[in-house]
């Protein structure tokens, strides 16, 4: 017998992996989770249907998501991790022994029971003692803070479901004012190729720029995702994402798979059909 | 009745692509050819099943063979493309004033002539005055040159059937020798993600340094090959691919969809597991 999952990409596309095992499939209050053990990418965790991270290829993902701001900034203490529910944007924190708080606001504490189960290598360090966790809605988490954080990072799901009130120009707004004076936030920014996600990318970029003054792209490698060309935003009130402290990263010594100080500069060069998207006039 | 196309990525890993209409289906003396028009990425050229050309993408993959070279060199005049029987190569060379001669020499008549009738996107460039087309093995055709390009162009196949004699040393010597003192070669070096292409890529690059002093590698987002994450080599005898004559290529006033000279130097940035299978003393 052979097991296959499938992603519609598009309705015109597919993407199809190979399933050894199915782990567990559960409903939460709030979406439908699944872990599977595959051939090509090891344990894999599916929300409602879609691919959210494998152990073959996550290390991309949640390197990008932490080291381009933290090299951005070296002296960021206070971080909160908004989403994130299988624990890697947060492991990736914890490699930094001068951050100091790692809040992390999960609205739906079955993913992260299931990713703590099933999927070790991404949820261990979710009880490093930096470390809180708050099951709660982030959207109103935020509205409650000011100031307090010197890194948002909004590792979220598509803006369908629970995670479309993340994608609003409110919440990016309590963002900003959760934030320190040289304060990141950090949003996942979806895909340029296929429609619907480069409609999110657009409309989110946009809401942003009426935010925050400094609103950059960057991009990355990530074949398990629509396309395999997927985007993080950088928006800060003050800190550019291409400074000349940057290199000082390296003197951390942290072991990276994919980040390093190079490749941070090179991942903010966009094509120029992405460059369009996102023009100030359109 | 729907028609979906397949393509196994890696035995376990599929891609799916839903078919509007399978146009022509032939056999040439060296491969099995294929046209399909779809939904989501215009029409695609398929060779022995795997996808080789898609309207949709194309310009990511030909805009990246050329300009890189073209920015690199200011001064290239001559050059030849081994492969590239769609024409899309061709086509981004053509738009080059400065370019006398355009070489290209491709095993596969069939290729050409059926590119020619239905992917007139990639092929109407081929009748341009200054390119001469060369129906033969490429291997024997470079063997008879001698410092008479200075570029070549390898836009292979993978190396299996007709592709394979284009990935060994012997015929990088062979490009060598058939390279001005300023030559640079190009070619189609797999990707870093899937075990097959990884494999591939390590080889390819070895043999190249035993050949070129110059040997360095650059990426591109190719959503419909397998993974996403595809490379270029750039081989070169003196010239290296971040000097300072890049950003003249904005003068030449070129509109590009991909191509920017920021994006050229950003993707010589390579991840770190990259950048480690390419180490030279593996």
């Amino acid at each position: 017998m052979e097991l296959w999952f499938t992603e519609n990409h598009t309705p015109n596309v597919r993407f199809g992996v190979k399933i050894k095992e199915h782990l567990i499939s559960t409903e939460s209050d709030f979406q439908k989770i699944d872990i599977f053990d595959t051939y090509e990418f090891g344990k894999m965790l599916t929300i409602d249907g879609l691919i959210m991270v494998t152990e073959k290829d996550e290390f991309v993902y949640h390197e990008m998501i932490v080291h381009v701001p933290m090299a951005s900034n070296p002296n960021i203490k206070r971080v909160l991790v908004v989403g994130g529910g299988d624990g890697g944007t947060v492991r990736e924190l914890t490699r930094y022994p001068h951050i100091e708080q790692i809040d992390m606001v999960e609205i739906d504490q079955k993913v992260v029971e299931v990713c703590q189960t099933f999927i070790p290598q991404t949820a261990s360090k979710l009880k490093d003692t930096r470390v809180t966790l708050y099951f709660e809605d982030g959207i109103q988490f935020i509205k409650k803070m000011d100031q307090a954080y010197d890194l948002i990072i909004i590792d979220s799901t598509d803006p369908i479901g629970p995670g479309e009130g993340l994608f609003t120009e409110s919440f990016y707004k309590d963002c900003y004012a959760a934030l320190t004076e040289e304060g990141i936030m950090i949003n996942q920014n979806e895909s340029p190729y296929y429609e619907k996600e480069r409609r999110e990318l657009v409309r989110a970029n946009k809401k942003i720029k009426n935010v925050f003054p400094i609103v950059s792209i960057y991009q990355f490698f990530m074949t398990t995702y629509p396309s395999g060309h997927w985007l993080f935003g950088f928006n800060s009130k003050s800190i550019n994402p291409l400074n000349n402290n940057i290199d000082l990263w390296n003197q951390q010594g942290i072991q990276t798979k994919y980040y390093n100080t190079d490749l941070h500069k090179g991942s903010f060069m966009l094509p120029n059909y992405v460059k369009e998207m996102i023009r100030d006039d359109e």
